[in-house]
């Protein structure tokens, strides 16, 4: 059995951006990280600072705790990072357990990394970092995994670029351009995630501002802009 | 030709609800509704306050009126009303048109009329009204329609309730027990429609208000709980 490194696992809750947006869902997040975005909002994933927390788990037991947190509350449960695509065979084995009892897997990774588990997940998300985050995009894998992904046309696949300035917008039409056919969502970033108190006010003007900018933009005729909801409600706070 | 009552047109904005939220959109506002909810937003498209305003068009001329407004900035028209459902064969016309351009037509109605060009919409959101609007929902009329989308399984389509209190959401979970199988979005109500300024933060209140009855709620694993973001942003502003 291969285990898993989580860092967290919390929920019932909302998912608050993306393709599904609106859906409840559970949180599994797991440890590590090959990105170190400097604007991660989830840089204890990967910076060190809560370490001694992870535990390494096998799928049965995410299962069990998942079950234990809440019953047959939910149908959902989404793997975040950290970059869970780090993880190879104990991943796909989560995911059939998932599927065993009727519950839907959905995913974020940057696209750094494949993982033939990718092919059996519900709702992939697909989320290339731009000029901002301080990494860079390697184009050749990225392009590897859409086209693995299109040739299987099973998956519910869609891109998200998360974007807070003039040149994240511009990398975002570049993903936009090269793979127009993948559902498409922009989000604006969140340019301060330790802002304790209620930040909602800050979050929607930048919504807009990327509103206005698709408005006028014939080329993102197709794209979705949404915020992140959670960010929205409960701000900064971690597990929600 | 049969002519369409069009009170207002607007756009390119980004739709904030529903289904299709976070997608550029124009919107296109038809006059004339067999409801009158309480609590409706747009009021004046059925009360009379506006009726100077409405003009009776052709298709082809709301299509160039469109395209003025906008050129090739958009790929969706969202067809409002008041009710549209009560427009015949105009709106099959308008629909055929927008095809012909490549563009996408989204229609949002209360499910008490049915029309033929329904097959033809291809994103149909139907929004039963529950108990604080004042309307009583007609179970025959809409229990047809349902059938009818789900006999050509064509249509993109999806329920969607507003829930302003405890006896809105029961309604809701109502509809959702009844169509099961239908993406269902529930929707918080804003309780004033005219209040001037910003209100994002008693909306905000509200949607958390939701997602805290619908995440401790199993029967509501599959449903989807989403703002609407043009009133976060632009508030009560007409034509946004």
């Amino acid at each position: 059995m291969s285990k898993i490194p989580v860092i967290e696992m919390f929920g019932p809750t909302i998912q608050g951006e993306g393709a599904v947006i609106g859906v409840k869902t559970m949180f599994v997040r797991t440890y590590g990280c090959d990105y170190h975005c400097s604007w991660c909002d989830s840089a204890f994933t990967w910076d060190g600072s809560a370490k001694a927390k992870v535990r390494m788990m096998e799928p049965a037991e995410i299962m069990a705790e998942l079950l234990e947190l809440a019953g047959d509350n939910f149908n959902c449960v989404t793997i975040s990072g950290g970059n869970p695509a780090l993880i190879g065979e104990g991943m796909g084995e989560f995911i059939s357990m998932l599927h065993a009892r009727g519950l839907q897997a959905a995913i974020e990774t940057q696209g750094s990394r494949w993982q033939e588990w990718f092919y059996e997940v519900d709702v992939l998300t697909i989320s290339p970092k731009p000029p901002s985050s301080g990494m860079s995009t390697n184009w050749e894998v990225l392009d590897s995994i859409m086209n693995n992904l299109s040739a299987r046309n099973k998956v519910t696949q869609s891109l998200k670029v998360v974007v807070f300035d003039d040149m994240d917008y511009e990398y975002a039409k570049s993903i936009h351009r090269r793979y127009p056919l993948i559902p498409f969502f922009l989000q604006p970033g969140n340019e301060d995630v330790t802002e304790e108190g209620d930040i909602s006010g800050r979050l929607l003007e930048r919504l807009e501002w990327l509103f206005n900018k698709v408005i006028v933009d014939k080329e993102m005729n197709l794209a979705r802009v949404l915020p992140q909801l959670h960010a929205l409600i409960w701000h900064n706070k971690r597990g929600k």
